[in-house]
């Protein structure tokens, strides 16, 4: 749809003019395919009959706390029929942003997770700070500890290790002349089961920047790069895409970003009401948060489609 | 001065007019009458004449880390007369903000230091939290970690151990109905000799807040509540107050925001290329970051004064 966005439900008729639409479908993972280690019921269903059905299918997800493989794998054990290149997290896209578009020439000092670390090894870029990194001496100290002098970028995913000398250690990084700054996303909170939710790295990156006195360059959703790390390894159309999500300011938005048709699924954190409310606001930067269309569940694809 | 502020140096002839305007002198402490563990050349001397020619004078910080009785211990080594009573840091003026504006019955979740819980006992406020916080488990662990049901209120200060845990512990506090959330103050960095600095308070709380999704009530300058402690406490008139700091967002804004004189020296972190970009910038908020005057050091009221 091009200008507004219409926001409908995507029952009966509609569904297969859609589907015929495109060639290729964009899920974000958690509150869409699955909630924490449990499939959304009928997900594995739909996912491997629209590949059957000659379909592209990507996993696309802000978490930076798994590996391609880790994802993979978790795919499969829910039923899922999905390959490691299928699969684009901000642990591999971070990598890929670091080496392709920055070109980094130097280490990268991590503030996030073993995943990350592997992810960045597999693209042959160095890493310090996987790990707790604990305070000690006082402030002259910290402002005086020892740095890495081949480290060229501050790099900010999830990191439960996070602490105050990790903070300290990235702001003394970042005051050296060149020093890349670059997070994976800015989600605020990680949603659980029964409305409890955990930080995000969001948090992280927000502490990061208000000590560094700048912007992170943000690699995940709604930043287009996660879209063009897929289409350029797989040569997609963006009118002939469907990004499928269940949060209106990282998938949807996305989508929007990047020209992509969009699709809501009421599954995780974002309501009809919610974007009811982006489109009834008159504001154009959140026009961008309506989607084209919702369902309650993807398994609702299911009887109409196949 | 009412309406624009002046900037003008404060020298020769204007130093006699100003002082014998003002009953009191309200001074910030690092970059003003002392660095680190050095008083600034001449700032005891000035300081203790002006106490002995009738004026009031009172220590005004940011800085959290230290009780009232701990910075009256420092002003004594460095050679200035002065009493706890005089010394007004957010250490202390949380656990009064608590106590009188607030009246919190309950627990404190404190982010902070020793120092903080010192305060907050001393006004019989009990609290928890103090200490490292080491991160186990996983996210569903994090999420129904273990509260203390009288906590009514999360008072974040600076911490050198925070870390994952803590953030998330005050998430899940913030998250139960009617908690209060403070912090000290939003300084975003400490700053030490040489140009190098350390993450501040405003870093650890803008995670935190990013984390709650709402923002904080600040204690510390250039919110208000500052000089309304020491004015009730001491029954001030605030045109006859005059405020000395070396920051405009912080000092210069407190005396802008409560009506008083106010004086930037030149020994810490704001310039006067700083003050007068704020002055020229035909923007109404920072005309409150203008001083009325400025030093190179407060020494420099020495030989005009006494």
């Amino acid at each position: 749809s091009v200008g507004g966005r219409s926001c409908r439900r995507l029952s009966g008729a509609l569904v297969r003019p859609l589907l015929d639409s495109v060639d290729c479908v964009l899920f974000d993972c958690d509150g869409v395919i699955w909630r924490g280690d449990q499939a959304i019921p009928g997900a594995p269903q739909v996912i491997n009959l629209l590949k059957e059905s000659g379909k592209k299918v990507f996993f696309v997800t802000n978490n930076s706390t798994k590996t391609r493989k880790m994802y993979a794998d978790k795919l499969a054990t829910l039923g899922f029929h999905a390959s490691e290149e299928e699969v684009f997290g901000t642990a591999y896209c971070s990598a890929m942003y670091l080496k392709t578009v920055c070109r980094l020439d130097g280490k990268v000092y991590l503030i996030g997770s073993p995943a990350m670390r592997q992810e960045l090894e597999a693209v042959g870029i160095q890493q310090t700070g996987v790990g707790p990194d604990p305070v000690s001496g006082k402030q002259s100290d910290w402002a005086n500890v020892a740095l890495d002098p081949e480290v060229k970028a501050v790099l900010v995913g999830f990191d439960e290790h996070f602490s105050y000398m990790k903070l300290n250690r990235a702001l003394q990084y970042l005051s050296q002349q060149g020093c890349l700054f670059v997070g994976t996303n800015r989600d605020s909170r990680l949603p659980l089961e029964g409305g409890k939710a955990v930080p995000g790295t969001g948090c992280l990156l927000q502490a990061v920047e208000t000590a560094a006195q700048c912007q992170a360059q943000t690699v995940g959703k709604p930043n287009r790069f996660m879209y063009d790390c897929v289409a350029s390894q797989f040569g997609l159309s963006r009118d002939r895409c469907l990004m499928v999500g269940d949060r209106l300011d990282t998938d949807i938005m996305l989508g929007s970003n990047c020209g992509l048709k969009t699709l809501l699924t009421l599954t995780g954190v974002s309501t009809v009401a919610d974007a009811e409310a982006h489109q009834q606001s008159g504001c154009a930067e959140r026009q961008g948060m309506v989607p084209d269309y919702y369902v309650e569940s993807i398994a609702d694809l299911l009887p109409e489609y196949f």
